[in-house]
């Protein structure tokens, strides 16, 4: 069954603000069995949103919409809408005393500009939303379910995922496999030389270290037999099948080990310490880290010798090494991982081109290092750095083979 | 004058990549006057972009498409674009010959998958794409010009910054002014309680911390008038007006007044480091930082008393002034910014609920603490406490006022 998505908001057309509903929005009911055949991003005036509102509403069996329910003078769907169905706003009386009492919990007058915000169409169901004042609504429109949500990421997502309000379609079964540290081109040939069940279709998405293949077939069994195989092509660089990112996948892995984990980062500058306490519960496993960003801090807190700074200079496999034992030393942990590199765009040297990261990984029994040469700009050394001192740890941790230099 | 985007792709409808290319087409069309009227993400059908296409050509004075002019069967842009105008495919002499010699260069073979790519539709135009095999074109269709690129974003990015391919408009001045630490609403208000030019429209859009208003006017002057008024009416909180971000103001004028900067980070657990170290050449200006996660380390690498630790606990007023004074001091710098605090989803309580933080600056005259009750997810928890201690440090280098508790 078709479905079309409409975001609404001038910001989006302006190229301002990416617009990461509408993508969320499509995974969500893509996993229910619809199939987004449209995204439009329309500005907020009203006769924009009309026309797109009456097209898609023609063309498919659902429309769910984003955006303009908010209460500045910008917000126009919630009078789009009432105008394309023919219906009228109306008063909603029990959204207006969840209004007040919003504004009261927090010690704060109801302003006068939220009001418009306890108006629905009159032929629409509010969907609550608890984060915020805004709440959405579900109305029939032409032979269509129109579904409409605020725009604020966190609330549109809270609200999706707190009352699955899309309805479920029978859906094929369905499997997305995580691979990390194989390049797409790359991941992409060797998953089409594989030899798996003819009624399983692998489509591959990149999202930057980790690639995402996404199975669909006709029954459990072929997609068992398909991920057995994908899995063994892959072996250590298969991250699972979970959804889980690789830093999820590390603080777990640690919980479980209960191995205790510290970071020292020159070039990533905190990113590891920032990806690994973006998990929740992060705290029972990870100890620290020192952001040694100029090589007085690097001696100082990690114990980093001067004369090796002097001899190899501060990107080089002996300080990577120096950096990784002190922070395992110094902060009380079973894995410390380093990382220096030079993220560019200045820095740069023949011999020590822009892109030259050493990460090394400290254990009780040792210490290994690898040099990788990173190519892209400043923020795409970083990132590939963080996810690569990322995926060490988690080999590490699970005793799978250790990364080579390349 | 308006325009509109085409972006085609499945991977786009499934939600599992970004669309990144629409919003870089729209900033670039915008700052040359064109007003991107409606973006629309297309399935990779003939049939579904020949009707997008018929539409959007029909709407408006500019249709710029992206993507389906790759080697592979899913690539159909080609053969629908020729469709919806109704011409032929013909063999592009020249175009082949680029192609031959592109695989010749590489000592590749020239795959059969390719010789599509050296096609056009009969009244079309190529745009050369010295990144790769498939050139861009532009052609008339219906009263507007169509303009169509692949979809790769590095190719796309270089094509439209190499060739300038987009008919340069004569706009009206316009202006962004970024606001930081007000919400969103109260941004709106107390912009709408202005006294500006009538000429000058302000449209708000919120991106996380930074609040950015965008202006239009008739004229400089009256342009100049309304950035002074909103200037002076949000003081401190006024960020620029050159797009900047937080952390590039912090990075630049501690370069400018000389500032060495530190950080000491519990809750955000190095999100500050690694936004400092984003921005090029902070390595000038940022020695470095501790993430003090683990309570062991707050007192081994900043010097925070044990005792004060179990009197008050790592979230408290104390702590936090301990930690941004250690880290100053031990790390050599001029300001220390320290950030504890209860990120969640675990860790609260009555007391100390989830999303109470207290960050601390150390400047050489003392130490300033503040107190916030952040309210959300975890993830939106440790970004305000990070923008927090970024805004803190801006003020401070710039002699503004300091932020108070809330």
């Amino acid at each position: 069954m078709e479905a079309e998505i409409i975001a609404t908001g001038s910001e989006l057309l302006a190229g301002a603000v990416a617009d990461t509903n509408s993508s969320f929005l499509a995974r969500r009911l893509r996993s229910l069995g619809w199939k987004v055949q449209r995204i439009q991003l329309v500005s907020d005036t009203e006769s924009a949103i009309v026309e797109a509102l009456l097209e898609a509403t023609g063309r498919c069996k659902l429309v769910v919409m984003t955006g303009g329910l908010g209460p500045t003078r910008d917000d126009r769907t919630r009078e789009a809408v009432a105008r394309a169905a023919g219906v009228k706003l109306v008063l909603d009386q029990a959204q207006l005393t969840r209004l007040e009492s919003f504004f009261r919990h927090r010690n704060r007058p109801f302003p006068s500009t939220n009001h418009k915000q306890a108006f629905r169409p009159a032929t629409a169901t509010l969907i609550p939303n608890p984060r915020g004042t805004a709440p959405g609504f579900v109305m029939p429109m032409q032979r269509c379910s129109l579904m409409v949500f605020p725009g604020v990421p966190h609330e549109l997502r809270h609200m999706v995922e707190s009352f699955e309000p899309f309805p479920r379609l029978r859906t094929q079964p369905q499997l997305d496999i995580d691979i990390v540290g194989v390049a797409e081109a790359s991941v992409d040939e060797r998953v089409a030389a594989l030899t798996l069940p003819p009624s399983v279709i692998v489509g591959t998405q990149a999202g930057g270290h980790r690639i995402r293949l996404r199975l669909e077939g006709r029954t459990d069994a072929e997609m068992l037999l398909a991920h057995q195989t994908i899995w063994q092509e892959f072996g250590a660089h298969y991250l699972g099948a979970e959804g889980k990112s690789l830093e999820q996948v590390v603080i777990e892995s640690a919980q479980q080990s209960a191995t205790l984990l510290a970071c020292a980062e020159s070039c990533t500058g905190g990113m590891i310490g920032a990806k690994l306490t973006d998990v929740p519960g992060s705290s029972a496993v990870f100890r620290g880290g020192v952001i040694a960003y100029h090589n007085d801090i690097k001696c100082n807190a990690l114990g980093v010798e001067a004369n090796t700074l002097e001899r190899v200079g501060a990107v080089s496999a002996e300080v990577a090494e120096q950096m990784a034992r002190g922070v395992r030393a110094r902060l009380g942990a079973g894995l410390g991982i380093a990382v220096t590199g030079i993220a560019g765009p200045g820095g740069g040297t023949v011999e020590k081109p822009v892109g030259l990261v050493y990460l090394a990984l400290a254990r009780a029994d040792g210490c290994s290092v690898i040099e990788r040469r990173f190519v892209g700009e400043r923020d795409k050394v970083r990132r590939a750095a963080c996810n690569t001192g990322l995926d060490m740890l988690r080999r590490a941790i699970l005793g799978l083979p250790e990364l080579a230099s390349t």
